[in-house]
């Protein structure tokens, strides 16, 4: 299946980044998902079923303007989770990919790395020695790939990879691995005046400069995993430069902290796939009123992947055990989504 | 002028805070700005003049469809300082006169007070010893005032406090002594497709329960300092736990590296009136472009206040002098303004 081999022993706390402060510019429309919303079905990659019918059911309920459930569109908060929920995880996050890749890119510049830990494991593709690096391995990798130079070349970095990068098995760019039905969803709760927001264990500046074209998510509605910058005038020009410091993990627990200081508003839907995403639904659900918590269960190894329970990369064990309790809806990807990818046929 | 005394030797770093989690019910609408958006002239407030002009001429060049300047709505992003640049922070930041109240409402919880400093000084209304303590005394007593419990209880004391303590001077709600002219101005912005956010020095939590209502800027468009959060689980619900301790710092150059790290876009215009906006102002100025920085300069010492380089709170010293270099505007209150207040006569 994946020819790329698997780290374990990896979390996201060593995945971190943080970019584009350069806006996008004319953020392009989405257009393959015009003939979506002139349709009557706001959802047509999805099959109907119980997890299409929470969805409308839920977004009906909220949106009933003098119904027991209604809730005015600016408490309309959605947070959703990027790697695993969004687009493609396995077999590594993307930003693990970008990492590596870097990492062989700038190898002609630190000569010490070719007899230096983890690099040389990177540069020689053993993976058995870099994943016995574990996390602070992992960590020393982001830093030096992602620290050290300003916010405005970080962003240029990320935008060149990102729209050149391919999957190694789909050998696709990687934004064209994000989920339809998802987009669809992104879509059609921003239609019922739902502001939509990311909320990734991913680095934020890696995110933001592609999530606008991708997700129709702006910059200022990504929130997610991000290091230390600081402020200075370089050649008579402001810049924030990158420093090799972790600010802020927005992973587990981390969600809801990141939720309440960077949106400040409690969401009403909240969407995952992964253990690191239990305490975002959480968060969202135990709170009376009409709530709705979903995580995408990756059951299809045949168009996408099958894991759940033991992986390296999206883990989802303990939230998948909550789901029952707090009536969580399960999304079952391989009978669920028609379609899970823009380019397959319909 | 002002009855209650000014501590000095105190720093922003003293006065954080994080709060309100619970979302603002029904946002009220602004009904006094009706009038205002019904007439032609979009700043009524406002004279005529240099400042004026430069505002309405910065606009038009920005939204001009096909023009040199024009700017993408999605881009227009204009941050505005709080304390001093929307409402009145003399005699002291009103988030001060919240923690001093705060301290007394508290001390008979904390018998231990009556013999401790800085919180002694505080309840003996002894301001020499409080402003000795200085910053480090300042620091202890917003945390035994911010911290130590959940971010939905101190969003209740925000909101209960910010609706009855009233100005020693004005004797109004602190609420009813924004600046009339920059409301206008915010709500000018918004009609031509700006997103407006606050980037204040303040506790983040202690401005979200209002600046919707006040100023029209949802709690998700507010950056300002914060101090740690914990998730934790409490009686079968979920709650974020405050900490007494330092987050972020939204001041000076942590403004830009804010501004970043929250919105993740550049602004095109900003609004300051004090040394703690400087770096915010050339972040957004010093980068080509159609750009707007202005300065809300104290002059009117009868309406409001008159301050600039001496002064322990709002001190605009380097912050005026670069004005002139890189032709920010500066606002005179008292030529500039018609009305400071929406209570004063017309």
């Amino acid at each position: 299946m994946a020819s790329t081999p698997t780290p374990s022993g990896i979390n996201r706390r060593g995945l971190l980044t943080t970019a584009a402060t350069l806006p996008l510019l004319f953020a392009p429309a989405l257009p393959f998902l015009q003939p979506a919303r002139a349709q009557t079905d706001p959802l047509p990659s999805w099959n109907d079923g119980p997890s299409k019918q929470a969805i409308t059911g839920f977004v009906a309920r909220v949106t009933q303007q003098g119904g027991p459930d209604f809730v005015a569109p600016a408490e309309r908060i959605a947070t959703f989770d990027n790697d695993g929920t969004l687009w493609v995880e396995h077999p590594m996050y993307t930003q693990l990919a970008f990492i590596l890749d870097r990492v062989k890119v700038l190898a002609p510049l630190h000569p010490e790395w070719a007899s230096t830990q983890p690099f040389k494991a990177v540069l020689e593709g053993d993976i058995k020695t870099l994943v016995a690096a574990g996390e602070r391995g992992l960590m020393e990798l982001g830093m030096a790939t992602h620290a050290g130079m300003s916010t405005a070349e970080f962003e240029k970095i990320v935008t060149d990879w990102i729209s050149t990068a391919r999957h190694p098995r789909f050998k696709r760019l990687y934004t064209e691995l994000s989920y339809l039905p998802m987009i669809e969803l992104l879509a059609y709760l921003r239609a019922n005046r739902f502001k939509t927001f990311i909320v990734s264990g991913g680095g934020v500046e890696f995110m933001r400069p592609w999530t606008e074209r991708v997700y129709g998510v702006p910059p200022e509605q990504v929130v997610g995993s991000s290091i230390k910058t600081k402020f200075q005038i370089h050649d008579g020009k402001p810049e924030l430069f990158r420093l090799p410091e972790i600010n802020f993990v927005d992973d587990g627990p981390g969600k809801p902290v990141g939720i309440n200081e960077y949106i400040g508003r409690r969401p009403i839907a909240a969407f995952g796939n992964s253990d690191g995403d239990l305490e975002m639904l959480q968060w969202t659900t135990m709170n009376g009123g009409a709530r709705l918590g979903m995580i995408v269960h990756h059951t299809d190894a045949e168009r996408e992947y099958a894991y759940d329970r033991d992986t390296d990369f999206g883990r989802l064990d303990k939230a998948l055990d909550a789901a029952a309790l707090n009536k969580w809806v399960v999304i079952d990807m391989k009978n669920d989504w028609k379609r899970i990818f823009a380019f397959e046929g319909k």
